[in-house]
């Protein structure tokens, strides 16, 4: 892979990376069109990657379909998809970490401690094999993003990161790989996240600014629905996503909440 | 320098890279030399890096020679040296970090607790902003030397990673920025280091396979120096630093010793 992104490179073209867990849906399709337009060469890797997930997390259950996903790529007029094994990536002896001392300490790091530390390590081993000029992720995982935005300043990876939108099913459940765990009845309770969101957009539109109000009457409406566990709702600065007390310029609003076992996140920006 | 770099690439060039803190000596020609004939252009790097120093030790006192640095960077034709600035290298709100498990807990590591994390951060730092196909490390820092394979290994850097064999004054002792710091008299006794090396080296010729008793020989004739304190005598496997107890295949011998305030390391590879 390193000696075909050498090659691309020296014959002067622009390669685009979008980096996956594979299990494709229009989200990642939608990224893979982004790349398709930013790049002259479009490189999808596929790689769920052990050390992103905690002990007690769903990396064995974490659904897979490298058919349909290979279908997908095809469809999307990707130049090469990359999946390597567990072992190439993580060969014996490994040793190294990366670890980001600020941003992890906000909204899903809480709760999964680890979680972004694998994401800096996987993300870094595969620049430095798909050696891309830009790479798009999607902004459903809006914290991955903005640590990624992080450890490419801090460590200077001569990279540009392109965000791609949150794209939705018809009825606004935002699209992700784990929606397949959900039963049909989860799948209608799912819907809440959504409109949680949309609630608190409404809110601020006509005028509030509290964002304690705002959180609780999320909560309030999140908790009506069957066989949900908020993990949070947090109304914070994008950059920093530091919490906010009163919205006084765009704010993110970001929450997570359990529907059975499955976790699901979704997020918006707010702007008074 | 990023885009210097990605030119030189494209015209099919081989970068080589010697990252240095300055104040250069024939121990960093010896690298430079062989940066030369292992690439088609040859960056040197002069950075005075403060996340390698620990709290008290010697960054602000490091001794510092751009002009001589930059004379002889011409006299080893260098095709370019890169003088970042602290502040462009480590600007506000820097959060990321590199760290090994394992590596770092011997010799050097012990007594410099976060020496390795900021060596590993700036050598990726650069290695993103010089972009070497081949990057050279002198072994008298035998332990940075095994620490950076690693990393590169680990975060699969497309990067090879050279060895130059430590350079010695006439008398023996290892060239180090850090001899400038030595009075007349510890210059005389800073020798103990190396002969030390040598007795152990003679002692296993003659059939001496019992590390302990070894590193008691060389510790009772470093003591009879004036003005010396012992960091550590370390006989270990050349691969993993960790202790070995009896010599039976090739080991590497390292000290670091006060002299005075000025801590000196010098190593030594033994076969049985």
């Amino acid at each position: 892979m390193q000696a075909r992104s050498e090659s691309i490179r020296k014959q002067g073209k622009r390669i685009a990376f979008v980096p996956t867990m594979g299990f494709l849906h229009e989200g990642h399709c939608s990224l893979l069109k982004k790349g398709r337009v930013l790049g002259d060469d479009l490189v999808l890797s596929i790689f769920v990657n052990p050390t992103q997930f905690g002990p007690g997390e769903d990396y064995d259950a974490y659904p897979r379909d490298m058919e349909k996903d290979l279908q997908l790529a095809e469809r999307e007029v990707v130049d090469a998809v990359f999946t390597p094994s567990r072992e190439e990536l993580y060969g014996s002896n490994f040793q190294t970490g990366i670890e980001l001392e600020k941003l992890p300490n906000h909204l899903c790091g809480l709760s999964r401690p680890s979680h972004f530390q694998g994401v800096a390590l996987v993300v870094t081993k595969l620049f430095h094999i798909v050696k891309p000029h830009v790479a798009i992720f999607g902004e459903k995982d809006y914290q991955q993003l903005a640590i990624i935005r992080q450890m490419v300043r801090d460590l200077d990876f001569d990279i540009q990161i392109e965000g791609g939108a949150i794209v939705r099913e018809k009825d606004g459940l935002a699209m992700s790989s784990r929606n397949a765990y959900l039963s049909a009845e989860q799948r209608k309770t799912a819907l809440c996240l959504f409109q949680a969101l949309q609630k608190a957009r409404k809110a601020v539109a006509q005028g509030e600014t509290d964002t304690a109000k705002i959180i609780n009457d999320m909560a309030f409406f999140i908790q009506s629905h069957p066989d949900t566990e908020i993990d949070y709702i947090s109304i914070c600065d994008p950059q920093t996503l530091d919490s906010v007390d009163r919205i006084q310029k765009s704010v993110l609003l970001a929450l997570a909440v359990k529907v059975g076992k499955t976790r699901l996140i979704d997020n918006m920006i707010l702007s008074p």
